[in-house]
């Protein structure tokens, strides 16, 4: 068993460990040696505080909600408009920043194990819950100040959030890169549509 | 090596196989006898056509880009609207069937090892560039006969394979079945706004 609860900075760069080493090698070629590599700690260090390369990964994806909530606050623009453009412009990933594309991969391969893994499960719920409530919210807003039109807040956040975790398979994992220019624009003319004229 | 190319029903057999086991299993926890389990053949018997358990899902991918095709084929109703409709309606998959939800979630589980496999990349760049080449025929003969709106026939389908394809980490995944319900409405909602009124 592990020895004791990481403080929380040292969950937080453990956890910025997990990423780097999730970008790079993807989840089945993970190894703690390789997150150690990513790490200022050693093996030893990691099992100090986590019992299992798989515990390592719960850390991640529970500081990972955390993160993504901050960044998408961080994008609050002018109006609700501007702020639903922009949040779906961070969650399409892009194709240039080969980190941050090779991390969205590996959070499709953990999904793929949630069926199997009710530890993964549970907190990648946690993160698509959160990030649909938090587009919601933008919809939602939009509606109540007559900026949208009378959609329905969650179902219509679904469907954003829905073609922005398709271009993960389409752009990100198979490089179709015109998909993933077509995708940032589409989301974009999508929102127009929202918009009362 | 594999003593013999195997006659296409062979093929398509073992295909089968992989692809029940991919359903029940995942793609990590496969293994041949898994595969065999499946098959009318032993394990030595599929082995006597494919060398690994990769080589056989190479042989189940290149078969389901050929199945996909007929199935996508097999829905053409009357006129492009209508045809994109029920296309899209079987891209979305339901909860209710488990199998077809653990093929897409296992499909999304390859998906993730594309850009360390070329063997894989290849025949599912073929399998969803096959899959957007029959949206956009069908929204292009939609825009042709002047049913559709003039939108962009390959970035409109695009929009709605991704939309597709992110319902699978959302309800199938994590069992989200509210977002599974809204994607297929808003999917339809969407075909609504490219009609002419």
């Amino acid at each position: 068993m592990a020895s004791d609860v990481p403080p929380p900075e040292t969950k937080a760069e453990i956890a910025g460990a997990v990423r780097d080493a999730l970008a790079k090698h993807g989840y089945a070629r993970l190894t703690t040696s390789k997150i150690a590599a990513e790490s200022d700690k050693s093996e030893a260090g990691l099992y100090y505080y986590y019992d299992s390369k798989d515990d390592m990964i719960v850390a991640f994806l529970e500081t990972a909600s955390d993160y993504l909530v901050r960044e998408l606050e961080a994008v609050e623009a002018a109006g609700p408009e501007e702020t639903l453009r922009a949040a779906c412009d961070r969650l399409v990933v892009r194709e240039e920043n080969a980190d941050d594309r090779g991390v969205d991969v590996a959070m499709m391969e953990l999904l793929s194990h949630a069926p199997y893994d009710e530890e993964f499960r549970e907190r990648l719920l946690t993160l698509e819950r959160t990030t649909l409530d938090h587009l919601a919210g933008i919809v939602a807003d939009g509606v109540e100040t007559g900026v949208f039109r009378d959609v329905e807040p969650r179902a219509t956040a679904t469907f954003l959030l829905a073609a922005a975790r398709g271009s993960t398979p389409l752009s990100l994992a198979l490089g179709m890169d015109e998909a993933g220019r077509d995708l940032h624009e589409q989301v974009q003319d999508y929102i127009d549509s929202l918009v009362v004229d």
